[in-house]
């Protein structure tokens, strides 16, 4: 088995804090988005036809993209620990969670990225008024995840899971469009300071 | 248990038609969507703080949204049919591509919607590049699925999964901005007769 990864890009991210929270060690391949490598001749006909990173290779040289798709895989063959939940109410609040943090902060930091960005200029058509319109909303976006934080400890429930997972690395990404945590949201910033603190966040 | 539905709109339908497969019959709330009844005080205050529909409210009186979540947690009280994936590699593709076809069709398609139509002129801070842009790779990713689906019966494989409801709805939804299916894309002309025919397309 191994993971189609790139050190900077939040999805690959995702998979390899989720592979740390579970103590599961994949060969990693670096592909360099910068150099176009996900989008050469062999990464398209032989590992991914749609260019993507992550992507894990099975042993029967099968392969699996999107970063959710690939964490539960991983959830699906070693339970311990569950970050997908415990129970169907729990399944579903963080399934929940993971999507509402998806849409309206990684989807925000990414459109407000790929649409404004020079890095992006010749991999997305860009449309800078879409960009800006997005990245005018994290702000905002940043208070409603303070304010769903205000009476539990992690963004689904009492339990961490993937949806902290999808939130660090949403959050963390912000960056590069000047966003960051502070104490102007408290509940955020104490949570993405237990976050953070794991030992997978550096993964 | 009871679930806040609106008829026309495309989530709602995804969760009718996943409840119609596992033969599951819950208690339907119509909400009005253009008499803005998702966004009233009431609903916001006590059915759901970000105003979407569906929402799924439990008898403990707690309440899951998100359509995917909703699905999911349906799956977990009641597995059969599986809808989800049989195995961790199932799983693992069926995820993948219910993400795959929401990214490129179902975003898009809402996208193409939002952006351009005079319907959401106020529910939507609009930017018709952005829903311009999008409607005009549609034929693309037409082509796409078409593409995907040259060697296998349903869109993650050889069972029909939420992946197919997904894909299904999104398809259909396309209608309003102007795309049909068509013998133009063969492969998803054959996949839409079968899955239009099950009786649960009708939900």
């Amino acid at each position: 088995m191994k993971l189609y990864d790139m050190k900077m890009a939040p999805n690959p991210r995702r998979v390899r804090v989720f592979l740390a929270e579970k103590g599961i060690d994949v060969e990693l391949v670096a592909v360099d988005i910068g150099k176009r490598e996900h989008k050469s001749d062999d990464y398209i006909a032989n590992i991914n036809n749609m260019g993507q990173v992550p992507t894990l290779e099975l042993d029967d040289g099968s392969h699996i993209s999107e970063s959710m798709a690939i964490c539960r895989y991983f959830e699906e063959i070693q339970p311990d620990p569950p970050l997908f939940g415990r129970d169907p109410v729990e399944k579903a609040q963080v399934e929940m969670w993971s999507r509402r943090v998806e849409f309206n902060i990684s989807g925000c930091v990414a459109a407000g990225f790929r649409h404004t960005s020079d890095f992006f200029k010749e991999l997305e058509d860009q449309v800078p008024a879409w960009g800006e319109l997005n990245k005018s909303k994290l702000p905002e976006r940043f208070a409603w995840l303070d304010q769903a934080l205000t009476d539990r400890e992690f963004i689904a429930g009492d339990n961490y899971s993937v949806a902290d997972i999808t939130a660090m690395i949403g959050v963390d990404f912000a960056r590069v469009v000047g966003m960051k945590v502070s104490d102007e949201w408290p509940n955020l910033a104490r949570w993405h300071g237990v976050v953070s603190a794991r030992p997978s966040a550096k993964a």
